[in-house]
């Protein structure tokens, strides 16, 4: 292990710094290489949030200075993101709480009778709000193996309903499993060539790419704070206002109404907002959105290209170190070709993922993760198709199900983290684990050293 | 204006320090009197924020030492905020993002066929929930005059119910227009009598006093972070874990699931978790729920009986100076004698109420809430019964509607704060504001120096 590690990456990130012991013996810097679920807030995000917070004040109708302060800056946070998405003239930029929030808040919108078309290979947050609903409905597409099969699928799947009531297409960016990209500008074409609407889950994309709403030509998009450097609670809905406008309000509650009045029995008659309000009652999450717009500014400012460049180089590194170790296989839907963010996830012969994942946390001091990354449905096939994760962590019964491990890495990553992960990957795989572990309360915890026939 | 200020307040929280310009010349310390809105955030709630900060990871799956350390650290939070809560054995804490999302995933949660019984004076988050769905109903209570009033007419009411499936009472602990105290205990007591569950709207309550939920035998109690000095995005609803764990996941998505297999026809079929984490989905907000356990740690070391012993003493001065200023009237549902917690909300005769408010912080420098505080029914009557707030800020036809002023306060507030609202409110109706004021974009902003006959 180096004693230091000059930390190279382009944006400062929180806990770089930040040391953990190894099962070992000493300690190391830790490699956090989780970003695909939650990555570190970068510095600007949090000098930023710590450079307002003694000016955190109540939002909309306080009459006090900081609270008016507050107020515009949480309205010229909404202007950030819209500016950062490339928004058209008239979209909404809804606060919500996270992708899953987003795209439950999209599903409860829907016009009644809608037709939902999603691949099966999504993420749950993408997969799961659509079939809620007794007045919309969802056709199901097969997971693709090529970006063209699925423009093609989606194409005979909504050249193939019968009535032309209101129609979505659900797609994710990039994948959160493979990292692999999808084509979004071509699905959205085919969306809107037969009448549909198209949604963009961009929680894996927009950390790692400059996203366009308008250049795309999708009608939403929706991302979270956490993956994007600023884990204050806070996601975004952004898109076409007139369905939101006219739906439902997602939450009861204040903010939400113009006006509630008395009505003949005591019970409230309500008159909604017909703005970006109708969808954020309660009071806003300043500091989540201030935090969102902050880094929008931030990735904005260093430059998408200059990142995407340097993660394409990290990217190749760890993908030809990975290919230089037998028994790993990487995971893919659409090919080793294939254009990808900084997401791998892989299995590795006669491991069980669990096993691995904790090996490399105790013994290197790097975090990845291990399961099934809530894509439940894709993971299942892809890992039938490589020969699944299947052992034991432990004591027979007590295995967690076969899984995968996934390192994702971004604009806080040092090569060291990357170059100390594959070194990590060769030398369990050459040498096996220095330690045993076992299962213990759900997670996989080191047991004792394991003696070694040198 | 004094030129330095000397923070008495038993906690101290962020912006103490924060100077804001006056229209008439200088600057003076910013005080906040709009914590019934949102608090500032404890010092203490800031600083356990950003000595963890730099650990953040990855919840749940994640096998690194952070993730692993975030994961316990939020679980931890759920703990504390149950024990801060004097909560049962078995009661669910489920983080929410606010107590309108608490009360509207209580609402999402309720049995089919439940009729809720909720008083017309409650906060619109506490009103608008419950007439959603249409398998469930509603009976609307008149606002009492009296507690007795309120427990005599909810008794009536449920013994009038014919059919005596689940039913579920909504109520708020403190109000947050009069600050006056509801017989949260009675009424309990009476729901549970006649086979009712009850679900307590303790926004306003858990920042003054301690709230007890196995004491006040009450089935839910929710609250938000912004209101309990930690402001990050999160609220909470805790309880009965049985309608909970029973009832629909409220946001569909990762976390809430324990897994999710391919149909038949591609469609998802999931198995969701029937434990807290079913209305969880999405990544959750750490920062967030570690904020509002630092306040319930913070809160409870402080001692709650000090707290409200110092905010009995402050509210005493508050109302005494008021009761000194000709043409106010404090707006008061229970009357003069009812206890109460540091929130008081008044007219002033022949002020329009933003008006007075805009000139309680262009000259005075202090925050105050006009408007209906999002509890309009019960405003409305009440401004009906103290001869309105009518009149204009500037031009006649920009006017906003008749409103009150609110002040509020809490542990973060010195003395000073009060005695300069006392001052001022004096000053003001005794001489008139200083500068005029006209709307603007929606706010009443300073125009011009008003010429005086001195």
């Amino acid at each position: 292990m180096p004693a230091t590690v000059t930390v190279d990456a382009p944006l400062p990130v929180l806990g770089h710094e930040v040391r953990v012991p190894l099962v070992t013996g000493g300690e190391v810097p830790y490699a956090a290489l989780d970003y695909a679920a939650s990555a570190p807030a970068l510095q600007r995000v949090w000098d930023d949030v710590a450079a307002y917070a003694p000016y955190y004040g109540s939002v909309h109708r306080g009459a006090g200075h900081l609270s008016q302060l507050s107020t515009d800056l949480f309205e010229n946070s909404r202007a950030t993101v819209a500016e950062f998405l490339g928004c058209r003239p008239g979209d909404d930029v809804v606060f919500t709480r996270s992708t899953t929030d987003s795209l439950n808040l999209l599903a409860a919108a829907l016009p009644s009778g809608t037709r939902v078309f999603a691949f099966e290979s999504e993420h749950h947050a993408a997969l799961l709000p659509w079939g809620r609903r007794a007045d919309t409905a969802v056709t199901w597409l097969d997971a693709p193996r090529t970006p063209e099969q699925a423009v093609d699928a989606l194409e005979r799947a909504l050249a193939a309903r019968e009535l032309h009531g209101p129609a979505l297409v659900c797609v994710t960016g990039a994948s959160n499993v493979t990292g692999e990209l999808w084509p979004v500008r071509e699905l959205a074409a085919a969306a809107h060539a037969h009448g549909a609407r198209i949604v963009l889950d961009a929680a894996q994309l927009v950390p790692h790419q400059a996203v366009d709403v308008a250049e795309l030509d999708v009608d939403w998009v929706a991302f979270s704070g956490h993956k994007l450097y600023a884990p204050f609670g806070a996601g975004v809905l952004a898109g076409r206002a007139d369905w939101l406008r006219r739906a439902e309000p997602y939450l009861a509650g204040g903010g939400a109404t113009r006006s509630v009045a008395r009505g003949a029995a005591g019970e409230p008659v309500v008159e909604w907002h017909d703005t970006v309000a109708r969808h954020e009652a309660g009071s806003p999450n300043v500091i989540g959105a201030y935090a969102i717009a902050s880094a929008c500014r931030a990735l904005t400012a260093a430059g998408f290209e200059r990142l995407a460049e340097r993660e394409r180089v990290l990217l190749g590194r760890l993908r030809a170190g990975l290919a230089g170790v037998p028994g790993i296989r990487v995971i893919s839907l659409f090919g080793d070709d294939a254009p990808r963010v900084g997401v791998v996830s892989f299995v590795v012969d006669g491991w069980n993922s669990s096993h691995f994942a904790a090996a490399l946390s105790a013994e290197y001091g790097i975090g990845v993760r291990d399961g099934l990354f809530c894509a439940h449905p894709l993971l299942r096939a892809l890992l039938v198709e490589n020969g699944g994760a299947a052992g034991e962590c432990g004591a027979p019964g007590e295995a967690p199900a076969a899984s995968a491990i996934r390192v994702s890495f971004g604009v806080g990553t040092p090569e060291e983290h990357i170059d100390r992960f594959v070194r990590a990957a060769g030398e369990l795989v050459r040498d096996g684990a220095r330690w045993s572990y076992r299962t213990e309360g759900g997670r996989c915890v080191p047991e004792g050293p394991v003696a070694r026939g040198v």
